[in-house]
């Protein structure tokens, strides 16, 4: 395998670590935030964007890009990398949340999934086999393994179940995997239920995967019983291994799920919610399409020195916002992807300079509430 | 007046000049293609894409900004140039064109004009006064008289009614505009009748104005009555002030225009155009979103050095517009408004350097039909 890991640093107390996640596309720090670009963009944000604003790694869907623009597409263009002109990191997730999302337009086997595409209703099937084969066609430095992700709640039968399609499928997964510069990251799932996130985890690392995702998780639970699932998950797998907590993506998560010794998030959190208008700051999130800001000459965040916050007001951004320009969008999915980089940064450098719990109680409480669409 | 005009270079034949136009924001150089901001936001691109760009001044409306956020807004933020963080020249537009627009919302008398607001059916009156009063509040550099703007095709004494109207507004406006750091300039309206035209202009630069605009063109008439009325405007200015062909703006049409002697242009249409996948290139337009640059690994011209054509392909370009992808239309818009600036500043360095007959051979049926939102 071409990807490696390395602790660099630990917090005194607790699990969490800073680390190094060497990809065919540079080096990672971690514990680090991958913006999400499920059609091959963060939504409103340019690659060089990206870049200029510190991401690392961007997430980036298997279903949608199957889909569209077709896996042959990317395949053709030289890769992911190469369609979107984004250099550094690119993990794909394998679509199995994406189509057992697709309710009542899917069939889920053993086998595989036969679904229906969301765009034009066309048959379509995708099986641990063909996930790997297309996420090697799409070439992403990081591959994951086709799960089934349940609802929450489901009963414990249903959700063991699935845990143990997902083990037998991620062991297909593996045998299928060719592509030397990918590396191919299990998937932990078994919902709220210790002993299935156990032996799920204990199945998984037997594997001996690169890299372990945890799917599954703030789908709808309470967050003890997110963060007890995720200790159990994480309670048994390998501590040589970067460890990734799929869909997560507040500061209060990331801190909480560091300290539990996660290493890598994703969210669409911070685009959707400046869809709605939301904005992240250091004093919790604010709703600028609000009347409140329509004088506000203030930027966003005023400690935030992102491009935007450097230049913009409130009262603009909230002008555009309200009259459909988009810009408006594009200037609010900018901070809001800066700051939880930045979070993350500093929850980084807290671990390596010994003051990681300062960092955890500064970031408990700060923009509660949780998202995955 | 604090704006000043000079003519720097001419082509050997014709009437088309290079010019400067001095402004409280930097020098303009002349002829100029000012992309359209009409909300305070050119669509999908920021301030910092336009100076990039190479954009000198940008176009506002009085109509929009007025009912959103409302003048009072702008005023208190500093003024459009602050309340957007854009520094180098801005233009608004009196709103005259807009509420002659709104149809049946709107009742024209010699008073000024009754008109319900597009957004919320509210009840507003704008007069050459008020509409002088709030772009003074709104700061630009260069304000422009009320006028009424009357569609193609329209009976001569209707035409001839409605431009001796805005004639008398022309005055009223002069005669309130007090803001020193501001210039006013007048509008030549009279449709495609040339006797009007020449009217008009007399009746305007007898008011010696800093500038004129040229309204009422490039809206539904052919191209040889437009170019035939505005010959008969320019004609009959003054030959040290700047022209500006209101909403026109396609290669070809700069250059017929240009060799008219006109200095300044606006248009929606390279953001316009982009909203509908279509990109304009050296070889004229072509339109990405089709299927037949799904694989096409070429930049949108390529023989353009945009930011956009640098990196990224048709094929990302097409797959990002079909997706719904908000940077689409960013990347578009941004190689289109990239393209006229550029067509633009070719023009300019060909009067100087005495090619101007060659340059206008090549862009002539270029990019050949026109548009206006």
């Amino acid at each position: 395998m071409t990807i490696a890991f390395r602790v660099t640093g630990r917090a005194p107390s607790g699990m969490a670590r800073a680390g190094e996640l060497i990809t065919p596309h540079g080096v990672i720090e971690t514990p680090v935030f991958m913006p999400v670009g499920t059609q091959g963009s963060v939504k409103g944000i340019s690659p060089e964007e990206l870049l200029e604003m510190g991401a690392q790694m961007v997430l980036a869907n298997t279903y949608h890009l199957y889909l569209r623009p077709g896996t042959d597409v990317v395949r053709d263009a030289g890769g992911l990398h190469a369609f979107m002109d984004w250099h550094r990191g690119i993990l794909t997730d394998s679509g199995g949340f994406q189509v057992a999302s697709l309710a009542d337009l899917r069939d889920i086997t053993d086998d595989g999934v036969r679904f229906r595409s969301h765009i034009d209703g066309s048959a379509h099937f995708l099986s641990p086999e063909t996930a790997v084969g297309i996420q090697e066609d799409l070439g992403a430095d990081i591959a994951m393994a086709f799960d089934e992700c349940v609802r929450y709640p489901a009963d414990h039968e249903y959700v063991r179940d699935a845990m143990r399609r997902t083990t037998e499928w991620a062991r297909r997964c593996k045998a299928a995997h060719r592509r030397q510069d990918q590396a191919l990251f299990g998937i932990v799932q078994g919902g709220v239920f210790p002993d299935l996130r156990e032996e799920s985890a204990k199945a998984l690392a037997d594997m001996d995967f690169p890299g372990y995702g945890i799917g599954g998780l703030s789908v709808g639970e309470s967050k003890d019983l997110m963060f007890e699932a995720l200790e159990h998950a994480v309670g048994h797998l390998p501590e040589s291994r970067p460890r990734y907590l799929m869909g997560v993506g507040t500061p209060e998560d990331f801190v909480e799920s560091v300290t539990r010794g996660i290493d890598m998030f994703d969210c669409v959190l911070p685009t959707r919610i400046a869809r709605h208008g939301t904005a992240f700051t250091g004093a919790g999130r604010i709703i600028v399409r609000d009347a409140t800001y329509a004088r506000d000459w203030s930027p966003l965040d005023p400690e935030c020195d992102c491009r935007v916050c450097r230049r913009y007001s409130r009262a603009y951004i909230r002008h555009l916002l309200k009259a459909g320009e988009m810009l408006g969008l594009r200037l609010v999915s900018y901070h809001n992807l800066y700051f939880l980089i930045r979070v993350m940064r500093r929850i980084r450098a807290s671990i390596i300079d010994g003051t990681f719990e300062g960092a955890r109680q500064e970031f408990r409480g700060l923009c509660g509430t949780r998202g995955k669409d």
